[in-house]
């Protein structure tokens, strides 16, 4: 009898435990970031995120204020040679065009149409962005954002040959998640516009619409009969970049990040401002060293120039990446 | 043996049970709407969450497009005798007079340093506009936080000689919880400023900063030495009210909500843009019929004016809540 008592009981240890194995959260023993090279950025990383997540440390900070920002082009995914907004405001210019015979006369336009990328260039950004407001205005933000999926669907990026969306960052996928899985909320904070990424950054990042600050152009609220809507238009409401990103997080996040992601001088005052202030704090930018997986470029790029931010970055703390070294793979189609 | 292995299973049988018990959700048995009175309005609510949340249901609305919005003044605080946005600002303004001898030349600041409310009520809506300009810039968005709190914690509302805060709807606290409990992100949207609100919002209702979503003034970057600030301008960015409410809702959300709640004209366009749509959707209105426990006012209110949104509401289907026929409470104070 006292044998039987023993075997169940040693039966009734041996179930609970499998069933508190089953019920308490699985220890993480492997690896969170799998395409990040061991070494000095990822462990400082690592780092950052046990000591803000240590209950009772000196650095713990509650998961409430646990606020991670990060930029998009060239942070998230790819932004050479032109920016992927830049491609989809120009495919939508030509699609459009039948229907507006007078963009012939606008030199920027024409530039586009005609196939010229030097006339365009020699433009500035101020062709760019007559050729964004006219394409993204004057339709409902749902049309708008039908548009942006069909896109990103089928237009192939020129390098790649593969639809924009697949050209993030596998080793960024992996940090935002990692960091979702300390309890961090993850904002996207980008110059770009607002509702072009609403439309794709959901499925490829695991970021909620709400979750996203942007550069916006005004809408206004039209009533027809029982149909509501919103149309785009073509004015600008809103630039997120540069001085403008810590005023956008300000307005719609309400609190100051204790981390912040960028790869270029639209993102200095970002870091700025997630980092220059008490407690713990990590800037990290990535620096795009990676010719032969991706692109190497920094201070004399017309696009995500990265100036100033680098030339700072010592001085804060800032972690910079260097994609070469610290990142096995750059796109998720590498793994495959 | 036989009897003590039956005792044996038993005893893993019931401490299996127990586990079970402790780690299942809890099935709420009890009213989670207590300030509620039973009836139509009540059922309503209750009914719609019921279908929304009712998988493979016709009306199943999926967790994550769950987006309710609610107005904030006199919607989920009172809003008499003046927004309460509105007596923190003339407060501010008495206690910064004697740094400004050059405001009493202007009519407006003159009449409430005077304490003349009749001379401010004639110069209408932009003697209040002024005041809050002036009082709401030149500081940093932490200290203008910081004065918000001060206030909150320590000026007594003129007829409940009570701390502004405890004025919030004790049903509609209910309100708020009954829908997260049920996967609704709740947000607030409102015509008051966004930073008054995300000083004492997140504790009163369990919203978070970033789910606030309000008017608000421009916002400027400054970095001095290793010193970065926002410092609030004297200009108006952006009034979220009336046809602002779904461009504000559009712009810092990026979904269409499925439930919305106001009070006053100012939400209109608001229930408007959440319940024209396909799918399950709900508008509320909240009706001042209570003059004993709070106020009775509607159509000829200059304050939280309710006319068209109340003679739309049977056309919408809004359900509008009659606060003294629905509301066993109207503040937390009166539970105790």
């Amino acid at each position: 009898m006292f044998n039987t008592a023993v075997v169940l009981t040693r039966r009734v240890v041996l179930v609970t435990y499998l069933a508190l194995a089953l019920v308490a959260p699985a220890r993480a023993q492997t690896d969170p970031l799998p395409s990040w090279n061991e070494g000095a950025t990822k462990t400082a990383v690592v780092d950052f995120v046990a000591r803000v997540t240590r209950e009772g440390g000196a650095d713990f900070v509650p998961a409430e204020e646990r606020i991670a920002t990060f930029d998009n082009d060239g942070t998230l995914w790819s932004e050479q040679p032109m920016y992927f907004q830049a491609a989809f405001a120009m495919d939508r210019l030509k699609a459009m065009a039948a229907d507006h015979p007078e963009w012939k006369d606008r030199p920027a336009f024409k530039a586009v149409l005609d196939g010229d990328p030097a006339a365009l260039a020699a433009l500035g950004e101020k062709g760019i962005l007559q050729i964004i407001a006219a394409t993204h205005s004057g339709m409902t933000v749902s049309t708008f954002d039908r548009t942006v999926r069909d896109w990103i669907r089928t237009a192939p990026h020129p390098r790649f040959d593969r639809p924009y969306n697949e050209l993030v960052y596998q080793p960024m996928l992996e940090l935002l998640t990692y960091l979702r899985a300390n309890g961090f909320k993850t904002f996207i904070v980008s110059g770009g516009g607002v509702e072009f990424m609403r439309a794709w950054a959901p499925d490829s990042y695991g970021i909620p619409p709400e979750q996203i600050v942007g550069s916006s152009g005004k809408a206004e609220f039209r009533l027809d009969g029982d149909q509501a809507s919103l149309v785009k238009l073509p004015e600008i409401e809103f630039i997120d970049d540069g001085a403008g990103k810590p005023v956008g997080i300000n307005h719609v996040i309400g609190r100051r990040p204790v981390f912040a992601a960028g790869n270029s001088d639209g993102d200095l005052q970002m870091l700025q401002w997630t980092t220059l202030n008490s407690g713990p704090r990590f800037g990290m930018i990535v620096h795009h060293t990676d010719d032969a997986r991706e692109w190497a470029y920094d201070r004399s790029s017309p696009v995500g120039r990265l100036d100033k931010a680098l030339e700072e970055a010592p001085r804060y703390s800032w972690t910079v990446v260097d994609m070469k070294a610290d990142w096995k793979v750059v796109f998720p189609f590498e793994k495959k």
